[in-house]
């Protein structure tokens, strides 16, 4: 058979940058990213796109803004700042998706201009998507302001919106050209997203770290009580386990192996069943929690370390378990999203476990009546040990 | 100033296969392809997107397509054919785009499964764009129809959609896994769509492969003659200089050179003026004559090389001025797309010249009153020489 074979690699970089105050005048973490991208020729524009929870939570934000980019000349602003709802809606609606490439259109941001997003990783996803495909591509910049997307969603490389009522069914693998994690965003969180975002570093230290589970162990109350200094270790550490492992990696998901996705397939039934009530931080500790007990009942992990893992849980606030993970019968919810799992990976299961804490494994096959067992093993230890 | 470095890169393989008779019972091109890429846990679904135009001029094509499939278990075929308008008002009219989404979510055409594209550079522009974000990707095979989709477009990393007006507006970088040319498609192509697909040929010999350009000018009335060996070599020829273009170079275009767009700055404006009535080869081929002879009036080409690039063109059967393309005024068309390319570029102008015929140079100016000249003197040669 003739044929040309074609082979290349795309190399890909960006920095995660920490901070305080990214729009105070003497920060200049910005600016001084934006001159060294800077070219010759001309200057860039860049155009924002802010989360309207975010604009009004933070007092002064949009003068803020424009007040720095009327100092620090590294490109030039838009000063229209463009507002989209926070949280899921601005991805179930199509519109937020359209009107934002039509500021983009409007304003002439084309493949040499940036696109900056402040938000939520909902507003993140959109606006990353947008910048994605408007000119095959814009550079974009992602400011994050939960915990969740500060440590774990907006320093990864993907994107999305919902369409046809399906979560994230549009999107693309598109890096950023820059993160800007500032932690005074987090001063206005809900206490709910404040925590949500902590299930992902316990996730991430079960399957790659142990001694950062110990570390959360030990600052489980100083997380609670919204303590900024151990928020900011914990972020830092998140993020730079969930950069190693995309950069080790597979990082546009390519095969069908998904390790970071510990806790996570009975979170998504969760989360879609009951409508996004359960934040998806909230619905992945009560997943980790299940598939912990899993793995301890199926004999792979012990039971001193399956008591530590949910304690850890507990102690940071969450619920550990939901009448919708229990299989009740056949066709109980969980069991359908077990089965919808196995489809989206195209035939065979895959699904972590843990050996040990700081260490995972993939089975293949989940045995439906230890995974009862270890429903009821959750719902007792939850009665035993109240909030 | 603190942060975390993130890099990795991204591996890109695909073949590009050469074939006649692709839906043949006996042809096992295709086939060997989805064995090659099966896993064993579940046979891969595989939806058809089809060219109107290439549906009605190939006789008995969606037979073929549903025998191919039930004799080849290589992948499992959706029966329903998707058919979308040849040309470009597939990429014009976005509910193309939309209800070809549909249809894969109707037929549940996930990550796992292939979108195959039959058709010009129009329809796989469009079905690589929607195979590119439904699922974050979808694993695509194009099977380009026309010749300018053969040798340039089809096996290249881009897609697109035209959206506000503007042509491609929407898009991605997203690599096919495998692109079948089969020459057979080419029978049925009028005239202007054979023809048109040279011009990317010379325009690659050109700048890269002087033997290519003497090869070319030896075969021209083969060519014309719809000879199919001499067709089948160039369409091989260039697509092999294409592919080792983007492989050394900077596939997904994050720099400002485009060294491939030889002749292509006043070929865009002029498609567009014309709303498309002049071909993208058409316009090529008239673009490639004027920058040539700006190269010789501005020094940098011998007259004789010259008059070799412009008879070339002519007697592969293209015209080559356009009155769009003079420069009469100050305002006239070609002076106002010359300054929309330079902002389109980010403020610096770089634009390819001929040093000598497979030598390619950049530069970043262009003398208005040498490119009047240029105009003037092809005018001329047209005049001695007509068709
Ligand atoms: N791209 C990825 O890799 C990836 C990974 C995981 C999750 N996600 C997505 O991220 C989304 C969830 O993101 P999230 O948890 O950040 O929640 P979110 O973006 O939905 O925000 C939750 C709420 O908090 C508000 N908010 C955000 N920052 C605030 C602040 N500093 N002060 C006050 N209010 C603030 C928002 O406006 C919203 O109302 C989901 O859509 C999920 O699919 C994406
Ligand atoms: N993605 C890229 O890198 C890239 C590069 C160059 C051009 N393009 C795009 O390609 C498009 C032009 O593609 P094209 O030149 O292949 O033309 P086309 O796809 O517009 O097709 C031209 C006409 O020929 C018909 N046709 C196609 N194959 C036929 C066949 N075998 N027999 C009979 N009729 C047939 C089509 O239905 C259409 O009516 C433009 O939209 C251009 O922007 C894309
Ligand atoms: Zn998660
Ligand atoms: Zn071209």
């Amino acid at each position: 058979m003739e044929y040309l074979q074609q082979t290349f690699s795309v190399k890909f970089e960006y920095k995660v940058f920490f901070t305080s105050g990214l729009f105070d005048l003497g920060n200049t973490c910005m600016e001084d990213f934006l001159l060294d991208n800077a070219t010759t020729e001309s200057v860039k524009k860049i155009l924002f796109v802010v989360d309207e929870d975010v604009m009004k939570a933070t007092t002064g934000l949009a003068d803020k803004i424009r007040r720095y980019f009327s100092i620090h000349k590294g490109a030039q602003l838009v000063p229209d700042l463009i507002l989209v709802p926070g949280g899921e809606s601005v991805k179930n609606n199509e519109d937020h998706f359209h009107n934002f490439l039509n500021k983009i259109n409007e304003y002439g941001i084309d493949r040499h201009s940036y696109v900056a997003a402040i938000g939520g990783g909902s507003v993140l996803d959109m606006a990353g998507y947008a910048a994605a495909v408007a000119h095959r591509g814009i550079k974009h910049i992602r400011i994050p302001t939960t915990v969740l997307a500060q440590n774990d969603s907006g320093v990864g490389v993907k994107n999305s919106i919902n369409y046809f009522g399906k979560k994230n069914f549009l999107g693309t693998f598109a890096p950023p050209v820059a993160v800007f994690n500032d932690d005074n965003f987090l001063l206005t969180l809900g206490n709910r997203d404040w925590r949500s975002g902590i299930a992902e570093a316990i996730k991430v230290s079960l399957i790659k770290d142990p001694v950062f589970f110990e570390w959360l162990e030990q600052n489980a109350e100083a997380l609670t009580a919204r303590d900024m200094e151990a928020m900011r270790y914990l972020i830092k550490r998140c993020a730079q386990l969930h950069l190693n492992h995309i950069a080790s990696g597979d990082p546009f998901e390519k095969g069908s192996s998904r390790p970071l996705d510990f806790g996570h397939w009975s979170a998504h039934k969760l989360e879609q069943l009951t409508n996004f009530e359960v934040l998806h931080g909230e619905a992945v500790a009560m997943g980790l929690a299940l598939d912990t007990m899993y793995s301890n009942l199926a004999g792979f992990l012990s039971a001193e370390e399956t008591q530590r893992v949910i304690a850890l849980i507990k102690k940071i606030g969450f619920a550990i378990t939901h009448p919708l993970l229990e299989v009740a019968s056949d066709d109980s919810p969980i069991l359908v999203g077990l089965n919808e799992f196995r489809e989206h990976l195209g035939g065979q299961l895959t699904i972590m476990l843990l050996k040990r804490i700081g260490e995972g494994f993939e089975v293949h096959d989940i045995d439906t009546d230890i995974l009862r067992q270890a429903g009821e093993a959750i719902n007792e230890y939850a009665a035993l040990n109240p909030a």
